[in-house]
This record gives C-alpha cells, sequence and structure tokens, in this order.
C-alpha cells in the first residue's frame, strides 16, 4: 500500500481558480491515501495523529502536467530548429521515429526519457509514442514503473509519412491498435494508453473512423495535433476538401470531445468555426509555446481559449520545445502572450503568473481528473522546492520566490521532493 | 604573469564570420601570452613544447560577452514581470536601486551577483551600476578581482525619476561623474568605466552636454538605452521636441558614436532615420531578446540590422531580462526572430544557430576588442563545457552538440573551464 496518510509541512502555494493563487506560509498539506484534506495554517486536531514531512522554508506545489510530449523525440530535442513543421516532420522527426522499430534502441532512449521526466516537474503527462508496439509498451511499462501518471499513445499513420514508419493500410493499423489495447488497456496501475492518430494529414478517412470506433468500444481518451502551421493546415483542407475546419476532421470521425475526452496540441491558427467546435466539444488546448517558436509556427491565442471557457494546459512538445522544464514552458507561456499582445492583438491582454501556474498545475492535470491542486479531494502530487541556489540580497514573499522559480527554475532551483498520487518519489 | 602560454585541446568551435562556424575535432587552441595563434587541427612544430590541456571530449568555444546587463537589478531578476518599461521602472527597478544608497546592502548584492557572473558563460560584459558611487566602485573592484573583463557604468540621472535616486542637478552629477572618472580610470585591469546616462529621459540636456564634454575629455566609451518602448519614444519626443529621432538626442550632444564608442541597448522601435544614423556612426546594438518580451516591448529587427552592417551583439539586461545565462540569450534571440518572421516581417528571415553564437561571442566581443573568437591574434576567452549530463540515445557530431548546448545548457550543461584573456578562472 503506497498512498499512505501523512502531512506535508511547508510554504504551499495552488491554484484554485485561473487568477486565484492560494498561499499559506509554513501551513499543512493534509494527504489521506493519495487524496488531500485540505491545506491549514495549523493542523486540524482530527489529523494530528498523522507525522508530518516538514520541508521547512521550501515552496509545496502541485506537481505539473505536460500536456503533449514526444518520448521518442527526446534524443533529438535541441536539434535541427530551422525548419517550419512539414520540413521539419520529414527531415529530423520521422528517420528518428524509424529508428523505435529496434527495441534496443528504444529501450536505450526510452529509459533516458523516462528517467529525466522522473526528475522534473511533471508528474503527468499525455505521450506520443511511435507505430511501433514492442517499444511502447516498453515506454509504458518504465512510465509506470516510475510513479509517474501518464497516457500513452501507439501513434497510427497509414500515409503521406515515410515508408519506414507508414502502417501498411487503416485495416492493418487498426488491428494492430486493437491488438496494442488488448494488451495494455488494463495492464497498469500509472501508465494508461490513448488513441493518437498523429494528425489528420497521415490518416486515411477509414483509418480515422476505425479509430473513431474503438474510441466507442474501448471508452478512450484522444489525443492529436491542430492547425499548429498554415501550411499543415492548407494542407489539411486539400487532403479532406469536404471538412469545414480541420477540427472539423476528427469531429465527423468521433474523435474530437464530446464523450471522448480529447486533447489537441498547438491550436496556432483555429479558425473562428474551430474554436467553436473546441468550446461545444470541451477539446482540451494543449498549449506549446516553446515548440511554436522554434518551428515559427506562431503563438496561439490563450488568451481567447481561456475567456471561452476552453480546457486549456501546457506542453513541452519535446522535440518541438527543447526544454523539458514546465517551468520553463509556463515563462515561454507568459513571454509569447506578451508579444501575442504587442504584435498581434492588443485585445487580448498577457498571461499572468498565476494563470500560467493554474494552466500548468489544475488546467491540464483536470485532463486527468482532480489532480494539480491542493484543494480538498484532489489527487496529491506535490513539488518540493529549494530556492536556495537562486541568490539574492532581497527579502521575498513565498509567492515572489514561486514567480521567481519559474523564471529562474534552472538557474539555482532545485526539485528536492515529488510525489505523485501521494506516493513520494525517489528522485536520486 | 598570469598569461602563459599553453594549448587547450577540445572539440574547438568558434565564429569566423557571421554565418560560419569552423569546427575542430579534437583540436589545438595554441594561446601565447593570452593571445591565440590559431586553432589546429595537430600541433605546429613551433608549439610543439607548449603544455597541452586536454579536455578530452568536451566543447571548446569563445567566452561570450553580455553587452547589456544592470548589475544592481540582479536581487529582483525574475520578479515583477507583468508591467511595461516606464511602470516596470517606477515600481521595480527604481526602489531597487535606490538600495545601493547603502553600502552595506550594495556590496550583499553585488557579491552575489559578481560570484554568479563569474560561474557563467560570460567572459566580458558591458554593466550599469547606479548613481552611488561607492557601491560602483565596489561593483568594479569585485569585478576586477573575478577577473572577468567589463564595462562598468556608474549611471547619470537628474531629473524624471524619483528622488532617492535624482542626482542633485547637470553640475552635481557631472563632478560626481567626473570625481569616479579620476578615481577609477586607471585604477583596474579588468574593469574599465564606461559613461553611463541612464537614458534620454532621466537625463537634462546640459547633463548630456556636460557628458559629451567628459566623453571627449577621457575618451570614454558610452552606454545607454534607445527606442525600447512606445511609450517611451513618445515621451523622449516630448522631451526634446527638436530632435529627429530618439538616438538624435544623443547624438546631438556626441554621445553616439563616431569617435564615442558607444552601444545602445535594444533598438526594438528604432526608426529608419535612426538606424541611418546608428549605421554611420557605427552604434553597437545590444539586443536583449528576453528583456524585450518580460517587458512587452516588442521585438527588435536584428536580421535588419546584421544586413546593414551594424554592429550587434547579445545582451541579458538582467533584471528586464531573467537569466544570466548567455546560452539562453542565444536560444531567445533565435526564438523571437522566429516570431519576428512569422509576426512581423517575412522579409526578414529567422536567425540562424550560426548567426546567434557569433553575436553572442565575436560580434558583441568585438566591443572589447579582439576577443570572442579563436582567430589568430584574438585574446583568449574560452569555455570548455561538459554536455554529458544532457543524455541522449543518438550520436552526434561537434556542430549538433553545440547547437543542443545553446537550447538546453540550463538542463543538464556544465561549464567545466573558463578562460579569459588567456587566464584560467577557478569556477569552485
Amino acid at each position: 500500500m503506497n498512498e499512505k496518510s501523512f502531512i506535508i509541512r511547508g510554504n504551499i502555494c495552488y491554484s484554485e481558480a485561473r487568477e486565484q493563487l492560494s498561499v499559506t506560509d509554513r501551513g499543512y498539506l493534509v494527504c489521506c491515501k493519495g487524496i488531500s484534506r485540505g491545506v491549514y495554517p495549523v493542523i486540524p486536531d482530527e489529523y494530528r495523529d498523522l507525522p508530518v514531512k516538514d520541508y521547512g522554508d521550501r515552496l509545496v506545489i502541485p506537481g505539473m502536467t505536460d500536456l503533449h510530449v514526444h518520448a521518442p523525440q527526446y534524443p533529438f530535442r535541441g536539434l535541427g530548429m530551422d525548419l517550419e513543421l512539414l520540413d521539419w516532420l520529414n527531415t529530423h522527426t520521422f528517420p528518428e521515429e524509424s529508428r523505435y522499430a529496434e527495441l534496443e534502441y528504444a529501450e536505450k532512449a526510452y529509459q533516458i526519457f523516462v528517467d529525466d521526466l522522473k526528475k522534473s516537474a511533471s508528474t503527468r503527462a499525455v505521450i506520443f509514442a511511435t507505430i511501433h508496439i514492442p517499444a511502447t509498451e516498453f515506454l509504458m511499462k518504465q512510465l509506470d514503473a516510475a510513479g509517474l501518471k501518464t497516457y500513452v499513445g501507439k501513434v497510427n499513420m497509414d500515409q503521406n509519412c515515410t515508408d519506414t514508419l507508414r502502417e501498411k493500410d487503416a485495416e492493418a493499423s487498426l488491428d494492430r491498435t486493437a491488438a496494442w489495447l488488448r494488451e495494455t488497456a488494463e495492464k497498469y496501475p500509472n501508465t494508461r494508453p490513448i488513441l493518437t492518430p498523429r494528425f489528420a494529414p497521415t490518416c486515411s478517412g477509414p483509418l480515422l473512423e476505425g479509430l473513431g470506433k474503438l474510441q466507442k468500444k474501448y471508452g478512450l481518451p484522444v489525443q492529436s495535433h491542430l492547425s499548429e502551421n498554415l501550411s499543415e493546415i492548407a494542407w489539411v483542407q486539400e487532403l479532406f476538401p469536404w471538412s469545414s475546419c480541420y477540427g472539423n476532421v476528427y469531429e465527423h470521425y468521433g474523435l474530437f470531445g464530446k464523450e471522448a475526452k480529447t486533447v489537441m496540441a498547438h491550436c496556432v491558427h483555429s479558425s473562428d468555426r474551430e474554436v467553436e467546435l473546441m468550446k461545444r466539444n470541451g477539446v482540451y488546448v494543449a498549449h506549446c509555446p516553446q515548440s511554436n517558436i522554434n518551428l515559427s509556427s506562431g503563438i496561439a491565442p490563450i488568451r481567447r481559449y481561456l475567456e471561452e471557457g476552453i480546457p486549456t494546459g501546457l506542453g513541452t512538445d519535446m522535440a518541438g520545445g527543447a526544454n523539458m522544464s514546465m517551468f520553463r514552458c509556463m515563462a515561454d507561456a507568459i513571454g509569447v502572450s506578451k508579444l501575442y499582445w504587442r504584435l498581434a492583438d492588443q485585445s487580448r491582454k498577457p498571461l499572468t503568473m498565476e494563470e500560467a501556474f493554474f494552466l500548468a498545475t489544475k488546467g491540464g492535470g483536470s485532463f486527468f481528473g482532480k489532480t494539480g491542486s491542493f484543494e480538498e479531494g484532489y489527487e496529491v502530487d506535490a513539488l518540493v522546492l529549494d530556492d536556495s541556489g537562486i541568490r539574492t540580497a532581497k527579502e521575498l514573499n513565498t509567492k515572489e520566490r514561486l514567480e521567481r522559480y519559474i523564471y529562474l527554475a534552472e538557474e539555482g532551483g532545485q526539485i528536492v521532493g515529488k510525489y505523485v498520487a501521494g506516493k513520494e518519489l525517489l528522485l536520486s
């Protein structure tokens, strides 16, 4: 039984709502069997017998959800950043992903990814693998053993890609996916499968149709890409001339929200019609600011999505994004929202620090249910942060220390404790 | 005698020209009394008796020049990132800088700044202090002792700022500056003074006129800010209604290039006339991409400046920028240039990795003379980089390792050796 009951003491910060940050200095987070019973300035009588893990002056915040990341692209993160999406896929991504046909390479690469993710700020992640089943199952097993909560997708692709990554046809792709689902649907306590059509251009109509049926049969969540790049959007319109927008392609096949819990990465250039569809169907946006910079895609109008009430979180999108750190991802989200305001639309005010923190924790976390906050009833994913290496002559309050950590996590910050659903991970 | 002669062995990368990166695997960088005698695949006979420092498979690159940074703002980096320039100055910056009237605080704060800068990728920096002379001299002394090569400016301000930072009047400001120059002009081997009118709005005409005379008298270089923010530019036009552009204000008083070697931070919104003036006078641009994001200033058209032949380097602009790392600064420069291309002007193609590397090394380094490269005759500023902590399953060549280091320096990279003008600094 790994979900013991205990209390975490520290300077506790978490989001209650998008612009509402709760801060309790030297507070007590009560965790009973993995679930928060609230944060208190003094221990309530009913919990006074629970053991206290006292982290002194350190910061305690919710674990973060990386809502979009490609595990097989981890080996080339930070490389080949001079191309736009479609050329980048053909030049760098597809050749690398083809290597995962070889299990030995996949094991070596995925082990590094899982080790690094375990030490990162992410407690949860929604992950693309490749089309390869043995490699994908190895990844799922390793993630499960690491104690991280994840969705992992075996990718579907049956057209418009290099031979080495193309499944024979729709039927073959569906059969392979069904076999993978039978094997993994119930296998891992921490790792669950997610349907993963790579993106509309690499999936034929029959494949998407079959995936829609699989979705219904297994009640699976869905992840894919949407309106990342202008050439990509034009291509989708060519391939699916009947569609009213890119998102309509997925919707047509039952892969765009409603009963199918769905997350779409990017949504940089979504049309009004598409935004309306996302809103109506409750489709999640995985905002990947650094990837959208690196691949010259543009800046997603996140303020608009928040105002429309579209569920939104943050993704690193490695290797479109180079960095694994969700702190960096928050800082990037704030940064691009300022440039969007300056260069694109001054009616969309920039994201605040509180909002970025919300997106990285409670916003994206909600894809997993009640996670990403310390409010009562939430699963306790927690990070303990040591910011003593980010030196300053100035006295700072807890909120300032959190803000600074977002910008400077990689210049002296250290994650010294990590809990997932109430279970402490060993980081070293 | 600290400038010994020796050879550094490693995987050596340096810029020859803006788009030309020289890579020599397991090469030999010959350093004679602080000056490069070139990089060779095998040791030339004439140098065969020199001692070799063999860094094995590590990367060896030139040290970097931070062309614009505010030392007194270091304590609040990463904080208060929700305001534009003028409000940010009044709310966060001026109150913090006022504290440097108290030497005890200044010593505590500057010691941290200098310690961290010493361990950073920067071997050279062009630095703003405050108006306070004892604090500024302490900073200069510490930087000198650290072995870094720097220009440091006591700031001039006699109007339009909080009382606690305003020098009494132009005459007082000039007298104090002259006294500071007499004290420090020849005092430190590594730290030199630079004239530093904060920016046009906080300097009266008589002050700028007097600074122009001091420039001529001492032959000093000059640093200031230029066309960072739209409200700032409008304000300068109000304050100096006779000026043809913001830069013309400095030019009018002899503080804008020509014989006065000058670096201007930002140049985000420079008019055609201003760009022409910068070009004609050889004014350096210190491009500070992260600061321009954080303060919602916009994106400087660096491609244009490069095409016009305007000398350009990179600056962290802490605390407008949060990060001290010049690797991060390079990645940010590439990133914003992509967004500029996408959102502002598709005739300005994004910066390449080679160009960003040039800007951070040879481009900005040229403000100090022949530094920032390993070509023969250049002072040997060098960094030895250990990238083994940035794990990957992929085999990478040296150039790929360098590209990746730029993006991932803070996620596993480590500077394990640092040389300034041929002298090795002790980093731990």
